[in-house]
C-alpha cells in the first residue's frame, strides 16, 4: 500500500436516509452527521469467524455505507467510483442538444470510427512489440543457456538461466511497485469492473499503460507463467481511454475536438473495444478477441458496438499480419524462431471421427475438473499474496525474485524429469512442436484454461470448432459447479462491487426502502452558496436530490438530482443571487455550455478543496434548477429489491432514487447506490438472511 | 387476408388514463369508454399526403391506441400482443419461488440445456433435410433441362424446365395461402420482433413450420431467388419455440414436465438460440450463427445465452457434418452433385496482399450502393405485393406463377445473353465454380449481402476475415446513409411495434404524462367479481392497476398490477366472497400453485368468452392481491418519454405505471405500452415535432 491512496478525499456515491428534521429557516434540509467523515478506511477488520472460505473478499468494508468504499485495483488499496453511464437530461442538456446540427453529430460519427482504429492500430502495434521484445529476450536468454548446455556445463547454464530471470524479474517488479502498483495482476478483473461501472483511479492511467507493457515484456522473458490475455487486454483498455480523453493532461497530450467522447458511455463503448483488440492481438484471433469482451469484459452490449468492436480487431488482424510479413524476411531479430507465442497453427491436420468425439468429452471432464482445481488454488495463493503485498514495495519485489527463483528451478529441471509433461490440459492442439528449443516455455498458455483455448483454436482451422466448443462447455459446466469463473473470483475478493445482470435471489426478501441507509442530504431548487459547500466538504457524497419547497411550490416536490461534479463547476462560476426567490436559469444558460460540465478523465477535474469563498459569497443563494437533472430513474420504496437491482444494472445508473408509497411524506426517501446492492452491505444490515440459499444459477433470474 | 382474425378479440395492452369519477360506491373505479369495443381494425385508411414513401408502415393505425394494434405477419394481417419479460412478483410467485429446492434448480438445467442440444439436433436434421430435397429436386431438374438441351430441342427444353418451376411454385404458393400464411416471406423481421417482444398469433405455431419448411423447399426448387437465412431462421425458431411449450396441444404432442418453461422470458431465451441454430444450419456457420442471432435478431443478451447459443450451433455443425459424410457415399440421390448450397469453400486460395486491400475497399463501397438500392427497391416491390396480397390467397398463387415464369425465363435466357455475369456484388469469393452446370443457380445467394458473406466466409479460412470484415463494414456504412438494413426496415414496415434500445430524439421533448391515453380501469384491491368481468369482456385491456382505497387503507394507495391471464385464471377458480371487507389471501395461495398462471402457448389459454358466471356470482367479490404484481416498475409523470423508452426496452416491460408528481392526486396517472412509443402514434398526439430532424444515430443515444 502506498498510504498515499489513503489521504485522498473520500466520495460516496449518494446522499442517504431522508433526514426529517428541517434544521433552519433557511431552506436547506441537510444536517451533517458527524461520524460520516471520520473512520474510513479499515482495511481487514475482519470480525473473525468467517475469513478465508473461498471467495470471499480480501478486503472488509464498513456495513453502514456512509463513506467510501475501497478496492484492491492491480496491488494497490484505493477509493472507488462509480460511473454514471445515466444521460443527464437537465436544462443544459437540452439546450446543448437541441442545437446540435447534423455536421455535429457526423463529426462525431467519423471521429468515433477513427478512434477505434486507431485503438487498433495501437493495440496491434503494442501487441507485436511485446512479442517482438519478448522473443529477442527469451531467444537470447536460451540461446545462451542452450550453448552453455552444449559444452556440458550444466551448473553453469542453470546460473546464467537463473541470473537472466532474476534479473528481468526484478525490473518487472520494481517498475510495477514503484510507478504505477495499479498495472500488478491480470488486469482483465478490473477491465471488466470499470466496464460493469466501477472506476479506480488509475486504473487505466498512462503510468498503468507503461508499466503494464514493459512489465509484461519483462515478466514473460522471466519465464512467469504470466497469462498473455490479462496484459494485452488491460493494455487496450488503457489505450482506448487515453484515446478517448484525447491524450494524458499530465503528460501535455491533450486534444480539445475529443470533448464529444468525456463522458462514460462514449469512454465504456471505446474501452470494450480496447479490450477485445488487446484478445485479438494476443492471439491473432479477431472473432475470438469480440467473443472474449463479449462474454468476460462487457456488462453492456448492442449492435453498433458489436461492429465497432469487429472493426478494431480486424484492424488489430491486419496490423499483425503485416508486421509478422515483414518479419519473415528476417530484419527483426530473433523473432519468429521461437514460434511459441504467435501462435501460427494453419498446419495442423483438421480431422476427427466419432471415437474422438468421446475422447474430448473425457478431456472436457478432466479439463473442467483441473480448471475447477486451478481457481480454487489460486484464491489461496492470491491470499498469501495480498499478505505479503500489505508490506510495501520491497516486499513485492522479494517476493518475485523468490518466484523467480522457484520457477527457474522447475523450468529447469522438468525435461530432466518427465520427456513430454507440457500441456496436460489443452491437449486438443495435440502439443504440435514439442522439440528440445521450446519446452521450457511449453507451460506458459497453460493458465486460463477456461478461456483461452476458443481463442487459441479460432486461429486455427474452423473444421475442429464444433469439437472445442464441446469441449469447453463440458469443461466450463463441471467448472461451474467448483466455483466461479477465475476473473468473476477475483473481482469478488479485490471488494470491487460488481453488479451481475441477474438479481440474487435473497433479494427478493427485501424492497428498496429495506437497504437504503446513511443521512439523506437534499437541497432546495434554490439553495444557500454555505449548504452547499458544506455538504461538499464534509461528506462524500456524489448525489443530491434536489426538492423545491414552499413558498416555490405548493407542496415538497422533487425536482430532480444534482451531481457533485455539476455543482462544483456551477459554485466555480460563482453565479451567485442575494435574493432566494429570484432564478437565475437564463443567466446560467447564456454563462455555461455543455461542455463545461463534461467529465474529465478520472482522477482529474475540480475539488471541493480547490475552491474558496468569501463569507459573503456563503451566504448568498445559487439556482440549481438548470443544472438538476429532471429525470432521474425512481423506484417506490415498496419495489422488491431484486427489481430494482435489475434496474439499475440494466440501465448503468450510479443513483436510484426511492420515493414514498404513501402521499402525506416527504417527497424523496433515500438514494440507492451500487454498494446498496453490494452482498456485504446487506448481509450487514440484515444478517439472518441466508445469501447462499440459492446461487446464481436461480430460476427466478 | 383470411379475415378470420379479424374476429378475434382485440386485446390491448395496458388501461389508459385516469377516470377521476368515482362512478358508484361499489369501489369500483373505472368506466367503460363506449368508443373503445368498436371500430377495431382500420386497415389501409390511409390519411392521404403521407404515402409511399420509403420506410411508411404498410398499415395505418388509429393514432388513439384504444384498441388493439395490428401487424403483418407473413403475408397475413393479425392482431399482436407483447410478450412480458417482467417477473411478476406477486405473492404466488414468492410462495412457490420459496418452496423450490434445490432438486429442482438442477432439474430445470438439465433441462434448459437438454432443449437446447433438441433445438440443435432438430434444426441441424431440418436444414439437411432440406438441402438434400432441393438438391434432388432441382438436380432432377437441371438433368432433364440438360438432357434435353444436348439433343438440341431448345424450346422443349424451355418448357420442361418453365414447367417444372410452374407447378413447383404453385404448389408452394398454396400451402403457404391456405395453411398458413403466416409463413409468408423471410420471417426474419417476424422473429426478430417476437425477440424484441411482439408476439402473433400463428408467427411460431406448427403450421407455420411445416409450411415453411416444404415452403422454402419448393420454392427454392422452383428456382426462386430466396434467402435461404431467412427460412432456416424461422424454422429453428419455430422449432424452439415447440419445444419450449412442450409440443402442440393442438396436435396432443405436450409434455408436462416443461411447465418451468411456461414464461416468456425462458421462451426468449430457447427461440434466440433456435434462429442461431437457424443461421448455423444454412451455412454450417457456427460462430456466424451466433453472431447473427447476436446482431440481428436478439434485443437481450447475457452471457449465460452466448454459451447455449454457441452450443446449439456446435450441435448443429456435429449433426450436418455426420450427414454429409454419410451422404458423401452417394447414399443421398443427387445430394452434393451441385455442390451450390451446401458451402463447402476449404479448397479456396487464402493469401492478399496490399494491391488486394484496395480492390477490396472499392468492392465494399460497390457493395454498399448495390445493397442500399436493394432496399430501396425492396422497399416498392413489396407495397406492390401487399396491395396484391389483400385480395386474398388465389390472387397470391397467381401472382406466384407469374413470377416463377419469368423468373425461368430470366435464368433460361441468361446464360446465353453474357457468360459470367452471376456473382457481381460477393464477388469476394471469387465465383469459385463457374461452371456451364450451375450457373442457373448462381444468383441465390445474392440476396443479403449485408449478413451473408460473414456466414459464408466463417466457413472458409480465416486468413481472408479481416479482409471481409472491412468489405463489409465499408458496404454496411455507406447503406446506412441510404437507408436502414433490411430487416429494419420491413420491421418497421409490416406495423411490428419494433423498439430501438436507444430512444429517439424527438422523445427527449416529451414527458412519460404526455402521451399517457384512454380511459384508464383500475380495480379495488377487493373487487365486485361484475366490474371485473365487465372490464374484460369490453375492453381489450391486458393490465389493470390495482388501488387499495379508504376504508381498506387510509387514503388511495396502489397496490400493482393485475394482468389478464391472472385475472381469468383467478375468476375461473370462482373463489369469490360476499363480504369486500374479508380478506381471502391464503385461501388463493393454498388452491392455486403459480403453474396455475403459468402462460401458455401464444393463442391458447382462457378466454373471457369461455368463462359463464351466474348474477349471484356477479355481485360478489373476489380478492386481487394475491395475484398482483406488487413490485410493478413505475416512473413520475415528468420523466422524459427518451429516458421512460429506454427503461421499459432495457428491461423487456409489457406495462410502465405513470405515476403523479405531487402527492395530492390519485396514486396512479396511466399506464404506457409498447404502443404508447411507437413513433406513428406519437407523432398522431403531436403533430408538430419532426420526428426525422436527428435520425437514430444521434449523439444522445
Amino acid at each position: 500500500m502506498e498510504g498515499q491512496s489513503q489521504h485522498r478525499a473520500p466520495e460516496r456515491e449518494g446522499s442517504h436516509n431522508y433526514d426529517i428534521e428541517s434544521t433552519d429557516g433557511s431552506g436547506g434540509l441537510w444536517r451533517r452527521n458527524g461520524s460520516s467523515s471520520g473512520a474510513l478506511l479499515r482495511y481487514n477488520d475482519s470480525g473473525g469467524g468467517r475469513s478465508g472460505s473461498a471467495g470471499e473478499p480480501l478486503l472488509r468494508k464498513r456495513t453502514m455505507n456512509t463513506t467510501s468504499q475501497i478496492a484492491i485495483v492491480g496491488a494497490n488499496v484505493c477509493p472507488i467510483e462509480s460511473l454514471d453511464y445515466e444521460v443527464v437530461e437537465n436544462d443544459l442538456f437540452k439546450q446543448d442538444w437541441r442545437s446540435r446540427k447534423k455536421k455535429q453529430i457526423f463529426q462525431y460519427i467519423v471521429l468515433k470510427w477513427t478512434l477505434v482504429l486507431l485503438i487498433g492500430l495501437l493495440t496491434g502495434l503494442v501487441g507485436f512489440f511485446n512479442n517482438l521484445a519478448v522473443e529477442n529476450i527469451a531467444g537470447f536468454k536460451l540461446l545462451l543457456t542452450g550453448n552453455l548446455m552444449l559444452k556440458e556445463r550444466y551448473l553453469t547454464a542453470f546460473f546464467a538461466y537463473g541470473g537472466c530471470n532474476l534479473v528481468l524479474a526484478a525490473a518487472a517488479a520494481a517498475i510495477c511497485a514503484y510507478i504505477a502498483p495499479a498495472a500488478a495482476g491480470s488486469g482483465i478483473p478490473e477491465v471488466k469492473a470499470y466496464l460493469n461501472g466501477v472506476d479506480a483511479y488509475s486504473i487505466l492511467a498512462p503510468s498503468t499503460l507503461f508499466v503494464k507493457i514493459f512489465g509484461s515484456i519483462l515478466g514473460v522473458s522471466a519465464g512467469f507463467v504470466l497469462g498473455k490475455e490479462g496484459p494485452m487486454v488491460h493494455t487496450g483498455a488503457c489505450i482506448a481511454n487515453l484515446l478517448g480523453q484525447g491524450g494524458s493532461r499530465k503528460y501535455r497530450l491533450t486534444c480539445n475536438w475529443l470533448r464529444y467522447f468525456k463522458n462514460d458511455r462514449d469512454r465504456r463503448d471505446l474501452i470494450t473495444c480496447g479490450s477485445a483488440a488487446g484478445v485479438a492481438a494476443a492471439f491473432r484471433a479477431p472473432v475470438g478477441g469480440v467473443l472474449f469482451a463479449l462474454e468476460e469484459a462487457a456488462s453492456w452490449w448492442r449492435s453498433a458496438l458489436l461492429w465497432r468492436a469487429f472493426f478494431t480487431t480486424a484492424v488489430v488482424a491486419v496490423v499483425l499480419r503485416s508486421l509478422i510479413e515483414f518479419c519473415r524476411s528476417g530484419k527483426c531479430g530473433l523473432f519468429g524462431q521461437g514460434g511459441l507465442i504467435m501462435f501460427d497453427l494453419s498446419s495442423t491436420v483438421a480431422t476427427y471421427s466419432t471415437p474422438d468425439l468421446i475422447a474430448i468429452i473425457i478431456l472436457g471432464i478432466i479439463g473442467g475438473i483441473f480448471g475447477g482445481l486451478f481457481n480454487f488454488l489460486l484464491d489461496k495463493v492470491l491470499r498469501v499474496y495480498s499478505i505479503i503485498n500489505e508490506r510495501g514495495a520491497p516486499f513485492k519485489i522479494l517476493l518475485t525474485i523468490t518466484i523467480s527463483i522457484i520457477t527457474s528451478m522447475c523450468s529447469y529441471g522438468l525435461p530432466w524429469l518427465a520427456a513430454c509433461t507440457p500441456c496436460p490440459v489443452d491437449a486438443v492442439e495435440q502439443c504440435p512442436t514439442i522439440g528440445r528449443s521450446a519446452s521450457f516455455l511449453g507451460g506458459t498458455m497453460r493458465m486460463t484454461v477456461s478461456v483461452c483455448v476458443i481463442l487459441l483454436e479460432l486461429t486455427n482451422d474452423l473444421a475442429m470448432l464444433p469439437l472445442v466448443m464441446l469441449v469447453l462447455l463440458i469443461s466450463k459446466t463441471i467448472a461451474d459447479n467448483f466455483n466461479k469463473g477465475v476473473y468473476d473470483q477475483i473481482v469478488v475478493m479485490k471488494g470491487l462491487p460488481y453488479m451481475e445482470a441477474h438479481a440474487e435471489p435473497y433479494m427478493r426478501h427485501l424492497v428498496a426502502g429495506d437497504v437504503v441507509s446513511g443521512p439523506l442530504i437534499t437541497f432546495s431548487g434554490v439553495e444557500k452558496v454555505g449548504n452547499i459547500v458544506h455538504a461538499l466538504r464534509f461528506t462524500g457524497h456524489n448525489g443530491f436530490p434536489v426538492v423545491d419547497e414552499p413558498p416555490l411550490t405548493e407542496a415538497p416536490e422533487l425536482v430532480g438530482l444534482v451531481t457533485r461534479s455539476h455543482l462544483l463547476v456551477l459554485l466555480n462560476g460563482k453565479m451567485f443571487m442575494k435574493d432566494q426567490l429570484k432564478t437565475s436559469g437564463s443567466f446560467v444558460l447564456q454563462r455555461f455550455g455543455a461542455f463545461d460540465f463534461a467529465k474529465p478523465g478520472s482522477g482529474k477535474g475540480l475539488k471541493i478543496q480547490d475552491l474558496d469563498f468569501t463569507d459573503e459569497e456563503m451566504e448568498m443563494y445559487v439556482d440549481l434548477h438548470p443544472v438538476t437533472n429532471t429525470s432521474p430513474y425512481t423506484v417506490v420504496e415498496t419495489m422488491s429489491l431484486a427489481k430494482a437491482a435489475i434496474l439499475f444494472r440494466a440501465l448503468g445508473l450510479r443513483h436510484l432514487l426511492v420515493v414514498p408509497k404513501t402521499p402525506d411524506r416527504p417527497p424523496i426517501v433515500g438514494i440507492l447506490t451500487r454498494h446498496d446492492f453490494v452482498e456485504e452491505h446487506i448481509h450487514g444490515l440484515f444478517p439472518n438472511l441466508n445469501p447462499h440459499k440459492f446461487h446464481s444459477t436461480s430460476m427466478g433470474g
